[in-house]
């Protein structure tokens, strides 16, 4: 069982595991963790409890899952970046429009990310993840300060923060239905804005 | 009582009512509106829940309270603005100074409105005053592109969600006791990063 789901793990969940992923991640942040049931859930999908099971050990599982979902993507992001040439200042762009895009591609995965606080080990775990990828951005600047293309007068860890407070807070009002922007002219639009100012110069 | 109530509005509420209001709001954060119980905040406080009822007629009001506790504040920030001489820009640096200050004065009860997503009256007057104040200021960023003197290749209103987006974003991450950086510490950072860009010319 527990190596049935390990497996799952390494690709794209089959389609019954996806849209019971999707409604844990939705129910999650609208009711929170604690406020949803196993028979909430159920309902929503309008399968029995057992045919979660059949998927899933527990909440626990479905809530790790879901986070993973979001932490995969945005640390891929920060991954790739490493790995591309030139200055830290190209490499920081490069992280922000990933980002972007995981962000638009995992809407409900990310937004439960950015809600998480609790203190189970499935969400310590969520947050020491998150962690990891925000002094990697932090480095990021510091070193992009230190070959001279970041402005020295601002922190770099508040920089950073600053930076993805703007990038994250497209799960605040990005709904893909209503906004005409695509991800690449909303992952412009942030840099442009982050990068040069919304003054004009 | 209810004019009693609406004599206490008027001025800041006696610290009896401000303590009450104050954790009412961090609990409503924490656990949800709907996860929070008159018990919960009565034991959280120490008091009898009629000691509560003494000052408000129930949770409903405690939301409003807190939530027009924030409201007020970035309201009078957006009517101070427009009092500002000169250009529009001007004003829209003033009306991010003014948020800064008043997102850290009122940290509990901003963090609190920034949440609010329900259904109930108070929800959706909160949410109605929100719109608000983002109406406002997506005016003057339009007004100040108008002028010459915000980038005209991202559209008013994206500039004004992500402006605020990374403003907002403080409720986040700062931490009066733990951030260094202080109000006009953090609000100089935000113009700059905001207005001139990240990167260094």
């Amino acid at each position: 069982m527990e190596g049935h789901v390990e497996r799952r793990k390494k690709g794209r969940p089959g389609y019954d595991l996806e849209r019971l992923l999707l409604v844990a991640a939705t129910t999650f942040t609208e009711r929170g963790y604690d406020g949803t049931s196993m028979e909430d859930l159920a309902r929503t999908l309008g399968i029995t409890k057992s045919a979660i099971y059949h998927h899933v050990s527990g909440k626990d599982e479905l809530l790790r899952l879901a986070t993973d979902r979001a932490l995969d993507g945005l640390t891929a992001a920060v991954g790739e970046a490493a790995t591309v040439e030139g200055r830290a200042i190209d490499r920081l762009e490069y992280v922000v429009r990933r980002s972007v895009e995981v962000l638009v591609d995992e809407l409900p995965f990310v937004t439960l990310l950015l809600r998480v606080r609790g203190n189970t080990p499935v969400e310590r775990h969520a947050i020491s993840r998150r962690r990891e990828i925000d002094h990697a951005i932090s480095a990021l600047v510091a070193q992009a300060e230190a070959e001279g293309d970041v402005r020295p007068d601002v922190d770099p860890a508040l920089t950073a923060r600053l930076l993805f407070g703007m990038v994250n807070s497209l799960v605040e009002w990005y709904r893909p239905s209503r906004n005409g922007a695509g991800k690449a002219e909303l992952a412009d639009a942030i840099c442009k804005i982050a990068f040069t100012g919304l003054r004009q110069v």
